[in-house]
């Protein structure tokens, strides 16, 4: 099913910068958050990687015999979750997100992606969501029992910055890696085990 | 880097049937393991998915203003493999092939695939290679370890049926999954352990 790209995603949105150090190189969260995962590659640490965007692929041009030009095509709803991979010996699962409002509203995740990542977490696996508060320069990890909790039980429709740094693991930002969110994700672990 | 639709992804090729009792339902391989993962995923045992494949979007129209249109992308080549995911609670990755020849020639995955599957079983998942042998009917699972000493260390540039019987694990086919293949995987990581 071909569908308008949804309006969850907002990470895509190239044109919105961080704005710690970040922000003099231009970049995004998500950007970010790829060349951490290119470091923890380069180490030896985690191959944890994003899922390309599911595009579906109506009409394919081959204006030479050597390539083929795709000329329509849709953005499709993303089944699972951004982000996949391994990390001490876990599968890692996640979600990434950022707001430029003092609080991250449910409507920017889809119900899917929370069911994902509680299936992830029945299987054995370490899901989370992860949020960047722009506004605040502030980043937080939030274990997938804890996001089902506020996302299916909570009163309220979304989480703010008081709540973030109530319920979440806060994330630290440098140089190498611009986001060490794996630090947070041991926390995770260390509970977990 | 925008590049021609690789060589090596043959699955990505709808035309392609398989012999079995699948061959009616006009599937191919890929098709047969993402039915196998849906039912793995509904039953509670396993959450493996496809990845879509990497499209580099060059121009998007926005014909209404409800909807947006891809008319200009490329496919780029994948930087890992095809299929990640958690069973048993271990991190799974693998890559899936098939050949209508009577070997499988290495020239049909690409060296980064082969060295990111390696990554993935130093940091403790369960990476391998599946192929089918359509002129056989025959489908094998082949550890990362075994892949990796034919691909890299052994004199041959491909894998015929009889070296698949002698080094890989059979995957039986059937109805509902129509490719058991986390029967093999089960082999694979009672022996890593």
């Amino acid at each position: 099913m071909s569908v308008k790209y949804p309006t969850p995603t907002i990470n895509n949105d190239k044109k919105i910068k961080i704005d710690n150090h970040l922000k003099s190189k231009g970049m995004a969260f998500e950007n970010a958050l790829n060349i951490s995962n290119q470091y923890y590659l380069s180490k030896g640490i985690a191959n944890i990687h994003k899922k390309p965007t599911p595009i579906n692929i109506v009409k394919v041009d081959y204006p030479k015999r050597s390539s083929s030009k795709i000329v329509e095509a849709y953005y499709q709803t993303p089944s699972t979750t951004d982000y996949n991979g391994i990390y001490r010996g876990k599968y890692i699962d996640y979600e990434a997100k950022e707001t430029s409002s003092s609080s991250f509203s449910f409507t920017h995740i889809f119900k899917h992606q929370v069911d994902h990542l509680i299936n992830i977490r029945k299987l054995g696996g370490i899901g989370f969501v992860i949020i960047y508060y722009k506004k605040y320069n502030e980043i937080y990890i939030f274990n997938i029992d804890i996001f089902e909790e506020l996302y299916y039980k909570g009163e309220k429709k979304s989480i703010n910055i008081d709540d973030a740094n109530k319920y979440g693991i806060k994330v630290s930002q440098g140089y190498t890696p611009p986001v060490n969110y794996l630090k947070g994700v041991d926390e995770l672990i260390d509970k977990n085990n």
